[in-house]
């Protein structure tokens, strides 16, 4: 198995157990598991992959990442009850998946010759958008657009390292460990430590 | 006109009407009608069409797609005031369509040679993602979102039993017919008789 | 440089002002002005060479758009305070962009070889979809399903007068700058004069 594929079967299961968790906390059905856990798995790849017309889409080549979002999505639907708090297991598995997504993104931009640019584009919109549609069809607020958090820069600026690693060092396992830990590790501080960037303030009432 | 097509029509066509009924409920102008309709008709198989590589996108190629689903929305926007209740129509079109949509993303998925996993996705996205498009851009909640009715099912095992029949019968009609009737029988079971998955309960308070 | 690349970068330049201001008022951090501005920016124009298609999208080749909508975004980042009034600068800013845009996508099609039917819709999707998620991402009533005004429309209108133009004109000059105007005139004219086309009735309350 090649790199991007590891890092897709990886960020896969991780994001469709948050799927799970969250069709479980609307309340859905088995087939509403099944959905939610499928779309945000594949959704942010589906995505890198139209934008960079790879041919075909990972998981139409290779129907095995169906089976394994299906199943994360089964795992949970059978033991969600057991945790105490499903939204914070969501909130911290959420961090894993992104992270993990990011380095799959730019993984995959790489392996088509993409420019660093696009690079990094890839792995923020890999990353970002498989959870804003599971939260979106979920009616959530999207974690991704919280305000006062790190999300989308937490996935540039771990992307960018992870790019930067691929480039600069021989190593091409050092670069995606780089990525994911970075981009971790900055979700993880806005989460426990409040860390943000200044917002944008007008002098003027909102106009 | 091939099977793939023929289905292509009539779900182009019955998808526009619903669209066109939903603009009635907006109150939309005749450009709205046109939208609406248009995008209800072609969304989900545009997805498919995209997800499959298929080049180039059914209605891109042969823009007769387009003319049918405008005489559609056309047709609602000069009778729509003559229907008694135009939800209940809208409701029951919206099963009729789903029904020969998910039979034309299978039809598309197998004439391309997809696995028999992808055919039935291709089967739910082309049937479900016209009708949640045109819901959202109307403003109202999506049918396909609806807790506690079957319909994202109802398309799933519709297309598992058309693409069963693809594969084990002789007949390719008759599997198209079968994945037809299933798929209706289940949404109108949950519309008139309250059909239902049992849906997740947590233990404890939504956390 | 060709037309059609002229006019992306005039529309992604423009609209990425727009994702700005928008951004400032929903008070987002620089990254989250870089999101918004680039998402509207390049959505319309990727959605059309999804749509048609093209490989690479428009972005992907050649990411220096990327580079000319950062550079917006940033300026309003920068700048934005100094506006009298926000709300007002941005109407205006998307008219002026929608416009430009609508043209974009008419070329872009019509250098691919579609046909007019589909030259005028990629016309209206360029247009049009880059301020429906700027507004959908920032929480804003999009703009483009505001009832009541001349949105989809003025770009329909537009669109068709800029491929009769092309068709039946020998200067592609003309054609675009007939597109532009026309587009900007429907549109300005309803933001002034509240121009508008009559909407669908019905005799009975909304069922």
């Amino acid at each position: 198995m090649t790199p991007p594929q590891l890092l897709d079967f990886a960020s896969v299961f991780v994001f469709a157990l948050t799927g799970g968790l969250t069709a479980s906390r609307a309340q859905l059905d088995i087939v509403g598991f099944l959905f939610v856990g499928c779309l945000t798995a594949v959704g942010g790849g589906t995505a890198r992959d139209v934008l960079l017309s790879r041919d075909p889409v990972f998981w139409v080549g290779d129907p095995i990442y169906i089976g394994v979002a299906s199943l994360a999505a089964l795992l949970v639907f059978l033991g969600a009850h057991r945790l105490e708090s499903r939204y914070r297991v969501l909130l911290w598995l959420d961090a894993l998946a992104l992270s993990v997504a990011v380095s799959a993104g730019i993984s995959a931009a790489v392996s088509v010759g993409a420019s660093w640019v696009i690079a990094v584009i890839m792995g923020v919109v890999t990353g970002c958008l498989g959870g804003l549609l599971r939260d979106v069809v979920c009616n959530e607020v999207p974690l991704v657009l919280k305000q006062g958090e790190l999300y989308v820069t937490a996935a540039a600026v771990g992307a960018a390292t992870g790019v930067a690693g691929l480039t600069f060092l021989d190593n091409e396992l050092a670069a995606f460990l780089a990525c994911v830990v970075v981009t971790f590790c900055l979700r993880a501080g806005s989460l426990v430590f409040g860390w943000r960037l200044p917002t944008y303030k007008s002098r003027q009432p909102k106009a």
